[in-house]
């Protein structure tokens, strides 16, 4: 039991490092880059919120909360890769891969299985929950940019075409928020928030 | 459905204030206060692990989750009340009735009565799961206290005394954590990092 326990203190403290990963999505409020535990909290508040949305409405809320709580742990080692950085997509699984290895190698076996199927899953893609989770994690910061007038695709260059080609897999786990996603998109170009 | 949908979509941003609303307790690498959306994921992802020590075992993990998501989202309006500070804790529980009020009810009704339930299941500490919710969230900052050499408790002066009257309430929740948390304050005391 004591090492049972200390494992997963270890897993406990080694996750607080994730406060510490900032992605290019600025808060609501404009004032600095959101990390990775906040947009995960976020993604979780809002899978029990916006479920009757799947497209497999009903699926398994819980599971979904799980996934997003854990989906961007692997980012600890491999970093927050930005969804319009193609150049660093290229081997972000493998990085990730190797990332999920260590991380979710610190707590006992049955966690590290149990965390591990949740991040397979939500990887790839494969069940109506990873749908929905995926198409979470593309609308969170969709609105948070719209929020923003979307300080983060100008410092980056962004064009609508690419937000449209990046998030339209949303289609599949969430049709509504998919075309309520289209609809920012419009009103973003239109406002001049977003690069046609 | 549109006007359920806005509704749910202005929740989701009013709640994006959490990540603006810091705490006493520091990163674990002590770098800055932590704020309470941070602190509520790494809750939750605790409450996935440490639930085999709930006092009540087996217990329904997902509603802890469920709760430790939205157990302070009161302090957008109401603010961090230190644990230590008596005189903030005296009005606290009027001032966050009001938060919850006005917070839950941007939501649906069913919405609203939902996240409402496991506010108040939260606050009254009347069920297992409740307890063991309690339990973590009086764990964590005595974890990050530690593990930054209590820099927030020599900021404001706290003791042992206080940190073991306020922290034994874990006993009803998870027995084998607050053995744990008190060999940790044990420890705190010994290096130096607690005042006796």
């Amino acid at each position: 039991m004591e090492t049972r326990f200390e494992q997963q203190l270890r897993f406990i403290q080694e996750i607080d490092r994730l406060k510490q990963i900032f992605r290019r999505t600025y808060l609501m409020d404009s004032s600095r880059p959101e990390n990775d535990a906040e947009h995960s909290w976020h993604l979780a508040v809002m899978a029990m919120l916006l479920a009757e949305y799947a497209a497999d409405s009903p699926i398994d809320t819980s599971r979904v909360i799980k996934m997003v709580l854990v989906h961007d742990l692997v980012e600890i080692d491999a970093g927050d890769t930005y969804l319009y950085d193609e150049r660093a997509g290229e081997d972000k699984s493998e990085r990730e891969r190797r990332a999920a290895d260590r991380i979710f190698g610190l707590l006992p076996e049955d966690q590290a299985r149990e965390l591990r199927a949740l991040w397979d899953e939500f990887e790839t893609r494969a069940t109506p929950e990873a749908k929905f989770a995926l198409a979470l994690d593309r609308f969170q910061p969709l609105y948070h940019n719209y929020s923003t007038k979307g300080i983060s695709w100008q410092q980056h260059g962004v064009t609508s075409q690419q937000v449209l080609r990046r998030l339209s897999v949303m289609q599949d786990g969430a049709p509504r928020l998919w075309e309520y996603a289209q609809q920012l998109i419009r009103k973003s170009v239109e406002s001049g928030y977003l690069a046609p």
